[in-house]
């Protein structure tokens, strides 16, 4: 597997550990990236709770969400959701679904989500997407190619939509990015649904949504909010260990030699 | 101990650690499990806090929750709710009972339960029973085997009932499916009252329940849990050994060889 | 110190660190024992947060609250509560002064705190007492004796009062039975919260109450409660060693023989 | 480094390590204290999660938040904050810019905080600032000194204000003394919202505030609640070593012989 690869797969395990240790995802939900070269394929995990995935789960698929490979493992029956936002917006390069606490009382009641805090600016305006008004009834699940290109259209040019009686489907340029904006859409739906006990809700103006969302994109923000994340991972001894590597993301962080370095050090002594 | 037995009550004690790890169940509460290949008999632990019970703390009841064999334990007061359910419903093989802070508020509040997203479908439509009604002032738990038999007839075909000012009681054909609804009816409780502080809940249409539930009790939905749960629980320090068996669930699943082959691959070198 | 006392005192830090890891107590807050040959003395931590507290950190206090011996020690500047309660009450043998955050909107809501399931039955009628009423703007600190004497009053036949703008005091005819009604007292007070939002509360008729409290304050309830709460103690970390003893009292339950006793097995060989 | 800056420097990591404990700081948020003998200056940690900052991280900045020494870090874009607040307030000596999820309810539904325990009167009045009301729309961060003047005006002689849509700023005459401000301020934020889901909210009277806080700000009070939170960053593994010395405070605490006194013992050997 290339360097580059290795490191995108290592990245979504990671991300993937960070949502579920953040109480985004939990038994069920999955995130997935997009190939950097081969824009017609990305990277999920095998049908199973996120939490446990490894990097040797994942799987590669094709837009129409089918395995490039044949695999003997099970997939997520919902991962059209992945494959139809990867077609119908280029730019987006990862995804996450996730039925986290603090969002589904919106998809419950109806009320609209919307920024109420500069960090969570990123989620910019977030439409609904009702399952039975184009398909009736049905499992719930997002399983038919038309039902994920139905989220696909509702989503838009948006970033995050919500899913009522169901969860949530958040999208990134990035890893980081679209980590950063389903962590920050979790706290602001939370911090929303305080307000809303308050009696009032007030929300950022769409001026200070579009300047506080430029600002926090960038890679400063991003990545020390991934940095500290990624602690709490270590933490909770949840951190993977690195495919082809000797050497521990842990380990690497506190700048310990690895373990081949080491044998090289002690030979010379 | 037959071996389908031995793996039957340390599925049994797992099931019951998820649902302590999963604040389901705390110093009260108990889960049984209907004996495989005799219907008139049932296992539950000694009367104590649940997360402690050990396969060793099982006792055997029959239908009428008196002990199989002469047993020196104290038993739980409540016995009953599980035997008069098990006498009214031949396809419910588990049973628990709990006090979860995410379902009481409907208790205290007398609001109605309803699947409010499609993972908790299968709660499916759950009655309320209010001891005061047929009995009148009492301690409030259910130990005459008619207050139990009163029970079992307001849960009728259903799987969950809520108990007005004292808790539920949930039913399941198997231990999976039992924890599986446990959990979930707990997880819509929380989010249905989050939603009722939100000024308006929906709920799943009676399709979408029938074929939503449907799928999630399914194994790929269920295991999938189970595993998840099972892992927290691990990490927790919580997972039971296994009696008559000298390798530990946790080992197993590592994959690491249990003692007695490894004694074997040594002895080959 | 004789057997029994020290046996007490290890019961109170015991207690202490239950209701410190319930999250009942934080940094303020105390517990007390009343001297079980001495009636008009008792046992309380020194000034600290009461998490820390070992027994070598208990004081003997009189009635008026002053140290039986001389002490270097700093003194809780709320103590009078404890001497003016055993004053006022032969029967209570512990009582515990808290600011729960799950019973502190009651206080500042002036929300009457009713029994809404069976397991806090043991609170009863729960009064208010408002420091203002008799003494006016103070630092709402319970510190002259008139005032302890006041909140004393206020308590009257009852097990629990509510203090306006402060927090709550719960009595108890022992530390099990205090234990015990203070946590459920706080689980009650969130419940009812919850209830509260849900737009309507029902709690148990005066019948059930005594019944219910009747059936709680007995050992089977008290120690399974107890026990459950000790383990989760022990697995915070936060079980006190015994003074005066060779032996923990997590070895104690793990079963493990004393150092002593195996020093004489080993003998005996 | 002179020790009493060391001791301070130290003691500004632990307030930090505190506040990130008691989920105050998060991925975001800053503290900083005022230089003991040049006033006009003032240390804060380099950008990062604050949690995550040791000594090492801290720079010197003056008034106008610009290091006094040329430095490789990126800082702050928000230090300005504290900068402006040091300016308009010599009795001022310890600054806390945080986002804590108990506060923001507030800062979107503009309900005025006011203190409803005891413990918290030493937020005293808390006012209100919008950045909007004096600056348009905005990417919501303070970060020109313009801004953090407008900011410090709004404080004016106060100890906390709340930024609308957006956080906190509390400030202390001590680390210690902020340190309790700021943990009670939230403290008192939850409770405050869990009084308003009740349908009421009672306050401390005016003399009740001044009392109450005159209490709270001495020493007995701030440091039982400072040493019990250093035992809650010690027990989560969070507490920093200490620069300049060879021994961890933790260690310190345990009693254990540092590694220069160990070698020295095994030398005498």
């Amino acid at each position: 597997m290339p360097d580059d690869i290795a490191e995108l797969l290592h990245e979504l395990i990671v991300s993937t550990r960070i949502l579920a240790n953040q109480k985004v995802l939990d038994a069920f939900g999955h995130v997935s990236v997009r190939h950097p070269r081969e824009p017609q394929r990305y990277f999920i995990s095998r049908h199973q709770a996120p939490e446990l995935a490894e990097v040797s789960d994942l799987v590669e698929l094709d837009l129409d969400s089918e395995p490039v490979k044949p695999t003997p493992f099970r997939l997520y029956s919902e991962r059209v959701i992945h494959g139809e936002i990867y077609k119908a917006r280029p730019e987006v390069n990862a995804v996450c679904h996730h039925h986290a606490h603090s969002v589904l009382p919106f998809c419950i009641s109806g009320r609209p989500l919307v920024p109420v805090f500069h960090l969570p600016a990123v989620i910019g305006q977030v439409p609904f997407w009702d399952q039975r008004d184009e398909f009736g009834d049905t499992n719930m699940l997002v399983v038919k190619p038309a039902e994920g290109a139905s989220l696909a259209r509702a989503l838009g040019r948006n970033w995050m939509v919500l899913m009522r009686r169901h969860g949530a489907t958040v999208a990134g340029t990035s890893l980081r990015e679209l980590t950063f904006r389903t962590v920050f859409g979790c706290e602001n739906a939370a911090l929303q649904s305080a307000a809303i006990a308050h009696g009032h809700v007030d929300s950022l103006s769409p001026g200070e949504i579009a300047l506080s969302a430029a600002h926090s994109v960038r890679p400063p923000s991003t990545d020390r909010a991934w940095n500290y994340w990624v602690r709490h991972v270590e933490k909770a001894g949840l951190m993977p260990g690195r495919s082809g590597s000797r050497r521990s993301a842990a380990a690497a962080k506190r700048g310990k030699p690895t373990r081949a370095k080491m044998s090289k050090s002690k030979r010379r002594r």
